[in-house]
């Protein structure tokens, strides 16, 4: 084989699922890696909602959109198979901003050796972009034991992270999830206290059951409208993070957000927060997620999708939530 | 004169105009102050816009709304006219919530004395509540010199501070006001860099004009549609407090907030923060105050009101921004 396949995007999305019509499948000649460059092989590439903003033309971004005509940006995880660097050898597990591609050629720079012991798909679902998101999330919201914690996308990479942390701390957590399957997870597997699914349930009936002294931290994930429900039953010095609203993202009109009286009266904080802001700090926060995963208290599923091309309709279970666990391409 | 006048609340906000229909007017015998006790005959009484939120009913709020039947809530200044206190004398100015009368008969705790020199009218404008709470907010929001301030509530007690401090620390000051002749005192008088006119200019335009370079912190004072135009602005790891939201006090249905999106991408902050959280603080943020003060950096004017009951009346100022300058009742 002397060819390799990248996808470009191609088109903006419009509101309608995103798929083949947006990218631009490219054929081409595997390179060589030249002075003081590697040639890695992805083996493993993570999908996450936050590529649907890069997607997305709006300039005012943590990071600039992915310019129509280039490859799709995502993060991954490969294998060293050409090196002409001395920190880097051919065999090295890499992870880091790899693209929709089956090869990239790097100067080693963004991309981090894989721990010794640590599988493709550990690394790439708690040790990477979702638990350290989960962990600066966290430090930011400053639970603490005995508080009612609240996670929307609470089966999501991020959420389920959460919400076991949130447990491991002594927290009451519930979580919001799309379907019962989800909700019996987060429940039965991962410990949470309770599940609400925001597609079945009486949101304000069921959020009053299952936070009976209310809400304290709330780490949102997705928007809809579930969030002035819970936003409703915030406690005073409650704190919220805002990390994802997925449920807005291609929204040509995003729906309002609740009124900021309750700011006053409840003294509530609202932070919205994005991972490359925080990227200096990674040692510090995987210092802080470790110690989790150690003890055992991380459970996560990863849900495989099969070969590069498989990314381009694969995004769309964001939307309906029918992915059942961290989102990885097979490659 | 052995009698005495106090007004009680005995209705709470319906949405229409504040007025007597909602306080009765009772006439008591003056008491004379027991072992420990003093009585302190009031002379300046503040009204401030937090009062329309101790009327209400709700009982979410940081302070227990006023009962019905009772003493309506305030704070004020008066003089000590009989002590059987140590701490006292006859003579005394003190301030500390007084509330709606002409005489209190108090332990003399939460009564404080007046600082030699300083008069009872800036006293009330500024080393009360409302420099109190601007020092508070401008703490959270944590500006920095270069960076674009705007107040809602400009010409208010609250917001004519804080512009006033954000200039004396080098920001680039724009005051969001009801009328063109506050217009002219924020930024004639007070040396604001900007006016709007919430009721007359164009919006979105005056604001694009006003803060080329975008808005870095917002120290929320009213609420109403500029919010929405005011948080478009926000720059990236933009600061918002939220200190009033008076536009929206009386409402039955409060209008939304902005869909928090840009949070995200913005990686925003918005603090709700209320003065009694931090009375414990006040020395500090005295402290912090004070230089401003003496520096002649703090201009304010009041705005005076005639005898007690004026004051069923004149809390309707703030619902049609009537009042020029800090509301006090001269009794």
């Amino acid at each position: 084989m002397t060819q390799y396949t990248e996808i470009n995007l191609t088109k903006r999305p419009d509101g309608n699922p995103i798929g083949p019509h947006m990218f631009e499948v490219v054929k081409k000649d595997i390179p060589t890696a030249g002075p003081g460059q590697i040639l890695i092989k992805q083996t493993h590439m993570s999908l996450d909602p936050a590529m649907l903003g890069w997607m997305s033309p709006d300039t005012e971004s943590y990071i600039p959109p992915v310019e129509l005509g280039t490859v799709m940006r995502s993060s991954g995880l490969g294998e060293v198979v050409e090196s002409n660097h001395p920190d880097f050898n051919v065999g090295d597990k890499v992870m880091g901003m790899t693209g929709w591609t089956e090869y990239i050629l790097s100067s080693g720079q963004g991309f981090n050796k894989v721990q010794a012991g640590v599988d493709a798909e550990t690394a790439l679902s708690v040790f990477a972009l979702p638990g350290l998101t989960a962990t600066q999330g966290m430090k930011l919201l400053e639970p603490k034991a005995g508080e009612t914690l609240i996670v929307t996308g609470a089966a999501g990479s991020v959420g389920s992270i959460v919400g076991q942390m949130a447990k491991a701390d002594g927290l009451r957590v519930i979580g919001v999830v799309g379907d019962d399957e989800k909700a019996d997870w987060i429940v039965n597997e991962l410990g949470f206290d309770g599940a609400i699914n925001y597609k079945t349930d009486d949101l304000a009936e069921k959020l009053a059951e299952l936070t009976p002294n209310g809400i304290d931290v709330f780490f949102e994930n997705t928007g809809g409208p579930i969030q002035q429900h819970i936003f409703n039953r915030m406690n005073t010095h409650g704190r919220i993070v805002v990390c994802g609203m997925i449920a807005d993202y291609t929204a040509a009109n995003p729906a309002p957000g609740p009124n900021w009286i309750p700011l006053i009266k409840k003294r509530i904080r609202i932070q919205g927060f994005a991972m490359p802001d925080h990227f200096g700090e990674v040692p510090a926060l995987l210092g802080k997620l470790a110690p989790y995963v150690m003890q055992g208290k991380i459970k996560y599923r990863t849900h495989i999708l099969d070969g590069l091309e498989s990314a381009m309709t694969g995004l769309n279970l964001f939307f309906t939530g029918g992915n059942k666990g961290k989102l990885i391409v097979k490659l």
